[in-house]
Formats: structure tokens, C-alpha cells, sequence
């Protein structure tokens, strides 16, 4: 009633009223920020930056835009790697696995024919569950490589990601493949990284040099993958290339080793991938004897560096799961065998109660003890002892006597949490690798259709 | 600068401003419900009406404010069963199980006195990974109840509910036992019912009556849970009253068949507690013949309508799952064999990326193809067929030429949703519940600090 009569003589009040709808303005903004800022192409707070990836002698990469889902971007890597390099792959074990990976399976398996590789991998569409037409898919864009290649097409990796179900329109890849042929580059690995993104909100790379024989050896890898990451070989796609010279049969065994401890290492959400591919190829460019054997002073060198390698790119995909703003390391010792570690590891790593508790910055160390106690493996409550990062949390059935809560949510608000469990059973250790559990991920995941 | 000298001679400015400003905060209070209000003490959309609940002839119960943890409610239920009665009860697995856990294994098995039963339980705090005061806290609970009631502490069943890794006050529940005591009711169970619950957003109770040799014999059972619920007995407890006559050896036989179908059947989030149990009591006040198995026409009566009764309760626990605004039925039919079957609807229910996509109501089947991919059971790409209540989404390897998305959306947008997976494989089948996984969920676990 009266208000506006009273303002319009009062500049003291209107210039108030000035202020607090400039307040509000921004309340609203920043209300408006908190709820829809998420649906924007974030990068995730955890991302490195991109490192610098050497050339590999022996392989070359393209890129092209393809328009198979998105549009302006590159979603179509070619690589070419030259006759006489040692490449060898691990696959998701999927019961549901895709046309893709079956293929690059049964020709890893087969090796029917001697000369280069080439690695195909396109974007946007997954080419998963789409029936007799995802098999013809793989069929023609392999033709198609093996055509701009002057490859057999036996010799042609591939592999899809993104939706599934699907039909695969790879005329539009074929189409592109002529000219990515004439344009293959020793220095498009960063690129290459680029074009293999879906989820991602960063590319990912990583690259050692060691020194074998006096020679420097260099490996050089990218990844994508951001959900659906779990052991198993979740949703990930992998390619690394280094120039050392090793036999076939040694670099698989280290592949699968590492592997273990790397790739099938990370988990973002339990759920696994139909599509996961990594492909390891040692081009022998490198001016060293062939290594052949991972128990020489070269071989324990070169295991050493591409397990790095793989462990910074496997750490990578979890620092880009899908809403995470933390990353847990979860470190198992003391435990009867080496099964049970991992089942205690999976256990807590999986957890959505320890990964909600980490994503609201709460040392809840109950909910890991009750992780530990679901997770099938041997344990007693008694002789449990847990630790965020070196504070020790409980130990002897009970909150440590030395440990204070402040000690504790101070801990967690670090973006890198350790998390240890000692089961004080036997010498059996174990390490995973997850993110937190926020609301980005229901956000990314749900897709609301209101 | 101009601005103020402009509205203070504008009057249809400064009153469009002052609309504004009036939208300005109908926005703010918008955003803020939607940012803030889940925090309130909100009831599933999915609750049911809280059934009438019968007496059963010989058990009584009674509550009281112990103050435990919560204030101005009730945390303790008493509950006493006459002798003569059959009495069993099944546990979490869990190798962290609490003290109260232990203790009532114990008793259950040993069995060494005759005579009535008691149970006490209290909510706010679980008494696990409490150390040795933990077991002295089972102990004193018991005798102050042994004592109140007048029967060996060895007939005393407790369970505690609530944080874990807090010492319990103890004294606080004994101090209200003597009062209990003289306040027993047959028509109790309902104030039970809310006594027990935590997180729960409504009590939770289930009733049947099933007339057997011309006698109508009630069951009628109480439950809580809305968080950790896994397969395994998840964080829950429930307790089930019969007046029928019934020998301990087959109503636990029973039971536990009955369990594995219902509350050994539900997730919510993987998670499992410490502390789950369930308690089945017989009262034999009904006037028929004994029941000696599940075989006899009476048996299967009885089984039918105790299946009925704790498949209500359980169905509950999912209802009230933390955030939870949708029920998702899992059903798997034609697997190789039970434990394939079992696993396939246990990776379905427990998938983040399924529970997602039914929040967000995405009729995706590609995730429910992922998730039997990873589910380790036996699976063919090509003969599985995947339907959404009555909609053929997916068949032979690709979509159904008959399904469009139209009707998959608008099928996802009922409340209770039936997920339908044929591996095509044998006769083996299995039936899982669950629920979505929503914002809220998050948002109760994280508890952020900020």
C-alpha cells in the first residue's frame, strides 16, 4: 500500500531496495549456477594437463571428422603402425561383448598374415548390439582401411564407443579414409586423443622415455573413458606405442600383468563396458637388443616405464569419472591371499556409501568397515585397522584412541584421498583406484526428460 | 549513474522494477526449495498406507523415548512372546557383523533354556565396531530385560540400529526397561513399527490372515531399512508374529527359503549392514493341528501367506530406499541355471547406469545389456530378449522391429517398473527389486560439509 509512496521519498530506502535486488539478482544466478552449471561441458576439476607425446618410430596417426553422432569435432582416429612390431591386446570379457572386439580378438588370436597394423576407432556410435548389421559394419570400415592402407583386411583393429544399440553408419567413416590415408602423421598422437573422446572431459595422454642398452626407448599412450568404468576392463579404450624392440610373446605377458594392476584396477561405477579394447604395439625401432624376457635389468626397465604409463592412463580415466571431484586410492594389506585383497578393495571401491561419504568430505570409516565385512573375503572385526591417508581412524574393533574428527574431515578435504585397510591376517595387499559419488553423476547419468 | 534519477520520475519503471523484484524472489525461493528442500524430512512417494496390524495372540509389545540418539520419539521396542512359541531368525552374513548379531546367533543356536522369549531393540545408534564395550552393552541390554521380565537373559534378543563405531548408552535403554515392563500390549505394533525405524521416511507393516483346519491364523510383521540394502540381509530388521502352530525345524526351514525370495532378494545400493535380522516368531495360540511341512495343505497355506507377508515388508524396505522414486522389478527367465539367474538380476538391480536411467525414466536396455555382459553368468548377444513391462524392446541381438521409443518413454514413466530379461539359455529364473537412484540419494550419503 503505502511502500512504493514511502521509497519514492526515500532515496536511502530505494537505494537499499536498489541493493537488495542486485542482491537477489545474484542469489539467482548463483542458485541458477549450483542447479545447471553441471549440464555444461565441464572439465573435471581433477584433470592434468596434457602432457607432450613423443613421436613413436613406426607409427603414424589422422584424425578426421567424420559426422558419425557429433558434429565439428574429430570422431574417427586411424593409426598405421609398419611391418615387423610386436602388438598385442586385452579385451572386455563382456559376455555381451561388441562386433569390434570379438574381431580384434579372433585376429589377434589368428595372426594369419604378416606386415603392418592398422587401428581404426571411431566415436559417437558403440556399433554394440545391433545385430547382424554391427558385424557387416566392422567388415566394411576393416575393407575400407585395408583398401586405403594397401593392408589385408585381417590386419585391421578396430573398435566403436558411444550409444549402444545403434545401427553404425560407417559409409561416413569409409568415406573419410582415403584422405585420412594421405595425411598420416608421426606427430598426431595428441590429436588422436582428441578424436577417441565421448564422455570425456579431458583428452588423456602419457609418455615415458627409458633408457635400455644405452638407447632411449620411448612409449607414448592415450586413453578415453569416463563411466562404466570397472574392473574387467570397463568402458575404456587404450592405445599405447612404444619404439622398444620385444618379443610378441613377452610384451603380452607384461600387458596382462600390468593390466591387472592398472586398467582392472580403476573402478568408477561397478558397470562394465561391452567395448573395452587396449592394444599394445612395440614398433622394435629402438636400437637395443630385443628384449625377451621381463626378468632381465632391460626387461624389468621396459615393464617398469610402460606400467607407468599404463598406471598414469588407468589413474586418468578415474580423475574423469563421471561428477568426481575426488580421487580415492584404496590400499589393502594384511589380507589371507591375494583374492581376498581384491574382494576388500572392489568391496569399499565400489561402495556407494564410502563413495558418497568421500564426496561429502565425511571420514566415515563405518560405512568401510561395513564394506570389508560384505565383501566375502576373510576378516575380523578385532583386528581391522584403518587409515585416511596416515591418521589412523580404527583399529582393535573400535575408534583409534588417538584419533580426532577434526584430523579427520580436515583429511578429506584433500582431492586426492588414501584410504587403507589392514586386515592383520596375512601379507596378501591389493590397491584400486575410484572417484567419489556426487550428484554430477545422477545429473550425466539420468538424463531427467521432467 | 542516470539510472536512479530515471526511476524516481518513472513510476511504471519503478513499479515493473518492483514486479520484478517480486519474481526475483519467487525465483529465489524456487531455486532454494529445489536446492534445499530434499533435506527435510520427506516420505517416499513411494510409501504405501500403513496396514491394519492384528494382535497376535501371545506377544506384546511396548516402546519408549530413551533418548538413545533422537529426541522426542520413540528408540526402544520391547517385546515379549510367551513360552511355548517357535522362534527363528536369520542374519547378515557380514564378516563385520555387530555384537547384538552375535549374541542372538548364539542363543538361536544353543537354545539352552525354555520359556518365553524377549526382543529388544533400539534405534539411533547400531552398537558395531564398538570394541569390547560393545559386548558389555549386549550384556547389560539383555540382563536389564531378564530382569524386567522375569526370564533367563539367554531368551533376550537385541539388536541396535543407527551410527556404527559409537559406544551405545547403555544405561539410558535400561533405565526404561522396568516401565516397559508393566506397559506390554498386544495391540502394540504399530507404535513398534516407528520405534525401530532410522532413515526410514514411514513405518513399515504387513499383515495376512489364511484360515487353516476352519481357524484363522494371523501374521502380521514389522520392518525397517531404507539404506544398505543388498542381498545378504541387508541393513535391515524385520520381525514377523504368528499366532499359527508350527514346529521350529520348519518354520526355519521356511523362513529361509522364504528369505532368499524376499529380503535376500532386494538392493538398494549393494551396500550390506552389520546388523540385519529378522526374526520369526510362532505363537502356536491357533487352534489347529501343528504344522510339520511346507508339503501338507496347511503348510503351503501358511508358507504362502508368511511369502506374502515378508514379500510386502521387503518390497517396503525398497520403496523407502534412500531417494528412491520409482520400484524396479527385475526379472530373469531363462538362464542356463539358478545362480546365473540370480546374478544377471543382482547386476541388472545393483547397476548405478540402470538405476540412473530409471530415475531419469530412459527406456535404456543398452545398460540392461552391459549389465548382463558383466554379470559373469552365462549370456548370448543374440538370444536375449529385453522388455519393459509388456513392451519387446530388444530382441536377437538388436532392437525390436516393433518398439519405439514413444512407448518405451511413456511406459518409464509409471512409478513401479518391470524390467524383463530371457537369456534364452534354460529354464532357470529369478525376480529382484529395486529402485532408482536419485539426487536424493546422494544427497542423504554425502551429508556435505562444504
Amino acid at each position: 500500500m503505502g511502500k512504493s509512496g514511502k521509497k519514492d521519498t526515500d532515496s536511502g530506502k530505494e537505494s537499499k531496495a536498489k541493493g537488495s535486488k542486485k542482491k537477489l539478482k545474484a542469489r539467482v544466478k548463483e542458485l541458477e549456477a549450483r542447479l545447471d552449471a553441471p549440464k555444461g561441458p565441464l572439465v573435471s576439476p581433477l584433470a592434468p594437463d596434457f602432457p607432450d607425446l613423443p613421436a613413436i618410430d613406426g607409427v603414424r596417426f589422422a584424425t578426421a571428422k567424420a559426422g558419425v553422432k557429433y558434429k565439428d569435432r574429430t570422431d574417427v582416429m586411424l593409426v598405421e603402425i609398419e611391418a615387423g612390431a610386436s602388438v598385442v591386446g586385452m579385451f572386455t570379457r563382456s559376455a555381451t561383448r561388441s562386433g569390434a572386439v570379438l574381431d580384434c580378438q579372433s585376429k589377434l588370436k589368428s595372426r594369419d598374415a604378416s606386415g603392418g597394423w592398422a587401428i581404426l576407432v571411431n566415436s559417437g556410435n558403440a556399433n554394440a548390439f545391433t545385430g547382424a548389421a554391427g558385424t557387416e559394419s566392422v567388415a566394411a570400415v576393416c575393407k575400407g582401411v585395408s583398401q586405403a592402407l594397401g593392408l589385408p583386411a585381417s590386419r585391421v583393429l578396430t573398435a566403436s564407443t558411444g550409444v549402444i544399440g545403434q545401427p553404425l553408419p560407417h559409409d561416413r567413416i569409409v568415406d573419410v579414409l582415403p584422405d585420412m590415408a594421405g595425411r598420416l602423421d608421426p606427430n598426431g598422437m595428441a590429436g588422436a586423443a582428441e578424436a577417441i573422446m565421448t564422455t570425456d572431459t579431458f583428452p588423456k595422454g602419457a609418455a615415458r622415455t627409458v633408457e635400455i642398452d644405452g638407447t632411449a626407448v620411448r612409449i607414448a599412450g592415450i586413453a578415453k573413458g569416463s563411466g562404466m568404468i570397472a574392473p574387467d576392463m570397463a568402458t575404456m579404450l587404450a592405445y599405447v606405442f612404444t619404439d622398444a624392440k620385444v618379443s610378441e610373446r613377452t610384451l603380452q605377458s607384461m600387458v596382462r600383468d600390468i593390466t591387472s594392476r592398472t586398467f582392472n584396477a580403476v573402478t568408477v561405477d561397478s558397470d562394465t563396458s561391452t567395448s573395452d579394447s587396449l592394444i599394445v604395439a612395440a614398433t622394435g625401432k629402438a636400437d637395443h637388443a630385443e628384449i625377451a624376457s621381463a626378468r632381465t635389468a632391460a626387461g624389468h626397465a621396459f615393464k617398469t616405464a610402460l606400467h607407468e604409463v599404463m598406471h598414469d592412463l588407468a589413474l586418468q580415466l578415474v580423475m574423469d569419472g563421471e561428477g568426481a571431484t575426488k580421487l580415492l586410492e584404496v590400499r589393502v594389506t594384511g589380507a589371507a591371499n591375494g583374492p581376498d585383497a581384491r574382494r576388500v578393495a572392489s568391496a569399499i571401491a565400489n561402495s556407494p556409501l564410502v563413495k558418497t561419504a568421500v564426496a561429502g568430505e565425511d571420514p566415515n570409516w563405518g560405512r568401510v568397515v561395513m564394506a570389508v565385512g560384505k565383501s566375502g573375503a576373510k576378516a575380523e572385526r578385532d583386528r581391522l585397522t584403518i587409515r585416511f591417508g596416515e591418521i589412523t581412524v580404527a583399529e582393535e574393533g573400535q575408534v583409534a584412541r588417538t584419533y580426532t574428527e577434526e584430523a579427520g574431515v580436515s583429511y578429506m578435504k584433500r582431492d586426492r584421498i588414501t584410504l587403507s585397510v589392514d586386515l592383520g591376517l596375512g601379507d596378501a595387499e591389493d590397491t584400486m583406484w575410484t572417484c567419489d559419488l556426487t550428484y554430477r553423476y545422477i545429473e550425466i547419468n539420468a538424463d531427467y526428460r521432467s
